[in-house]
């Protein structure tokens, strides 16, 4: 069965809901490791001019969006452990989510990614494009929308 | 964790692999059953207005949807025996497919949904809008999409 979930983890209480869940299923099955992935999209001087932002420094720009990342990444792994699954790997990259969620379950071979889902139940609001939906779509192997 | 899992199954290839993997995940899983569910349109005579077919007989039209529909329950209890869960129970339902899983899992009390895409790993795809995207943006419960 799974050997190797993905959480996709940003901190919301979708996510926190998943990784609960994944925790629990990881925990259900032999030999089963959970590994934690927060994506912040990464600072650029066009996203700076689009929003009228003068960004002196960049450099540093990226640094803290960096830092708050890492920031919830840790707190993922304190919910991880407080649910049952001490040995989590977290990681943090910078790109457009989705994307690098899907890629990231590639090249680690998770064969699984638990996603939160915006958790309103109505198709209206998923039809506009929520991350989850993004995996779901662009992923080639399972994901589970909790 | 899951005790309860409800496979949509309409003979295609993409629920086949959805069903074999949660045959796999209900075995890996103390105490959990499985349920089929195969969901027909129900015959109208609108429909066959639309399509310019003459329906002299729409009831006969109805038994025979249906009877095609048993038939693919059965082939999927089938699949679900070979692949070690003999204790199946397969349903037919008529109505439109995405919002008939959704209100039957939720009648079920099943816990989780477990759903073929169409596999094609493209976004643009999924956005024209599968059934499983649309299961996935209705439920109110976990949906593995395989």
């Amino acid at each position: 069965m799974f050997k190797s979930i993905l959480v996709p983890f940003d901190g919301s209480k979708g996510a926190e809901t998943a990784l609960r869940k994944a925790a629990e299923l990881c925990r259900a099955l032999d030999d089963c490791k959970l590994t934690l992935l927060t994506v912040y999209r990464h600072h650029s001087m066009l996203e700076a001019s689009i929003s009228m932002v003068r960004a002196d420094e960049p450099g540093n720009l990226d640094d803290i969006m960096r830092g708050h990342a890492k920031l919830v990444a840790e707190h993922g792994k304190a919910i991880a452990t407080e649910a049952g699954c001490p040995n989590v790997r977290a990681f943090v990259k910078s790109g457009p989510t989705a994307r690098m969620i899907v890629s990231f379950a590639q090249e680690h071979d998770n064969d699984l990614i638990v996603i939160g889902s915006r958790g309103l139940g109505s198709l209206e609001n998923y039809l506009l494009g929520s991350v989850s939906h993004k995996v779901t779509g662009l992923s080639d192997r399972p994901v589970l929308v909790v």
